[in-house]
């Protein structure tokens, strides 16, 4: 049953006997019943591509929890709007495979749009209020693109398991809620996000940034840790935002700040007050710690839009 | 794991050891994780209860393919219109259980609504254009209803294999078109139509009627038999739609008459012209002969609205 490998990068030909690259929907189904039947238990990471050290902890995660790994790879184009990055979305699948052999992935799986969408594809899923707000308002459709891929590729793989970045709350809270509605037997856990050293978030985007525009990135997790420690100092929300806003623009003079709230982390409805009950409480690599609120940060850079938050 | 088990008619007490009636999604998971782990082969048919010969028809054709046969009884109030019969929408479940029983089923899933749509339930999966068409034009958001209870159902039982009535045309198509859309692995069967012996569908609706409207009732299998008939000489959809709707109103003066069409039983697309390539094909209880075109009709009886198709 094993089919083509990777065969890209030869230094690391004595591991790619162990990753197997499907491309077709088929193929994959085939492999993973023959696991299931086995008794293997099946952990998943959804990507686009464009991997960086943020998809390998989630990779890691899964290494750790389960007996088989599959991580998906497929820009999806549903989840662009027209006015979007979608064409120039980095598409880097060499260096991809080359990061999850390294982390011995058993299967990468990089369909085609056709593979996803087959011909007369129409049914769509669609969250509810939460696909509405922020990321959503600002990009029509987005979340419908995601709910309905990852029911797509969910009900492909047919993982025990599946891992988010917590970088992207609000996809997370939106596929908390798919799973919780369409009944999917299928745990989410959501990994911290990776930062750089000046605190930058990891995002494929991030290499869009111009040096300067890089420089001033930093405005986004800095303006999230000064309303953090705000809010933990017991100032209101509406106090701790204007001078969050204050603080990102003084950073970064020439970025537009977009929206900057604290959230309640399953709905995205606005908090107008935060009470702090024990403190600082760290988001939980299983998932289940999701705070009582979360900071929530979009501006521009340039061409480039930027995402962040921190649970509190 | 065995648990609370029917008993209210006594004297089929010796079968009701071999069902288990269970309320909870959870406890429906316990078992049917068990039995997969097993290798078990689970067929499912969901309804919506008040069961009659056309459901018996599906469980025994589960019966024959599979090891384990689900059956789900939950009226499913997203379906409904606000102007619909949700609340006098007959509700037998002894009656029902007992002829499950009967048929020897293993489980019967009787959930409460707080269990199918837990608290904030607000994801939503909607069909394409083919849920705007004749069902879905006049009854807005059925089908959205259709799609939705059908994948938090087919994502509770995980079934192999799935049944559903021909009658309800419209609703097959959608749910093939659901299945192959968000990738469900999951093979859907369509039974044969049960009909009396003057040719009315059986339906769960046919005991609104009155005696009068009863007798009228017949109309619509007599018109969709007449329209086929014309077909397969050779008439054009359009004659013979005129013919169909003389037909109708002469055998059934009191009843309105919605729709009479000839569409394509995939699309619900109306066709304007229908080849004749080998004459009637019946419909395969595999599902695989969906034919060629589709003859529909719907009526009102009083207050009762009825459906019925035929396959050509």
């Amino acid at each position: 049953m094993r089919g083509s490998r990777e065969r890209e990068s030869e230094h690391f030909c004595f591991l790619q006997l162990d990753m197997r690259t499907i491309h077709t929907t088929a193929e994959l189904r085939a492999a993973l019943t023959l696991l299931r039947e086995q008794g293997k238990r099946i952990g998943f990471v959804p990507t686009m591509g464009a991997l960086h050290e943020g998809h390998r902890s989630l990779v890691r995660l899964s290494k750790q929890d389960s007996d088989v790994t599959v991580v998906s790879i497929f820009v999806n184009p549903t989840q662009f709007g027209p006015t979007e990055d979608f064409e120039r979305y980095p598409r880097t699948l060499e260096s991809d495979a080359s990061l999850l052999i390294e982390e011995e992935v058993e299967f990468l799986f990089a369909p085609t749009v056709d593979q996803i969408y087959p011909n007369g594809h129409s049914t769509h899923v669609h969250p509810g209020a939460i696909a509405t707000l922020y990321e959503g308002a600002r990009r029509p459709g987005h979340f419908d693109g995601v709910a309905t891929v990852v029911s797509i590729l969910f009900n492909i793989v047919q993982p025990q398991i599946a891992y988010f970045g917590q970088k992207d709350a609000q996809q997370l809270a939106v596929i908390r809620r798919l799973v919780a509605d369409l009944a999917f037997p299928i745990e989410i856990v959501a990994a911290p996000t990776i930062r750089e050293p000046d605190g930058l978030a990891l995002s494929s985007r991030n290499r869009y940034l111009t040096p300067a525009e890089r420089k001033e990135a930093a405005a986004l997790s800095k303006t999230l840790f000064l309303v953090r420690d705000l809010l933990l100092d017991r100032h209101s929300p509406a106090h701790a935002k204007v001078a969050g806003m204050d603080e990102f623009q003084r950073f970064a003079p020439h970025a537009i700040l977009d929206y900057l709230d604290v959230v309640h982390p399953e709905t995205f409805q606005p908090k107008a007050s935060f009470e702090v009950s024990e403190g600082l409480e760290e988001p939980s690599p299983t998932g289940r710690g999701q705070g009582e609120g979360l900071i929530i940060i979009a501006a521009n850079l340039g061409s480039t839009r930027l995402i962040d938050n921190l649970v509190i």
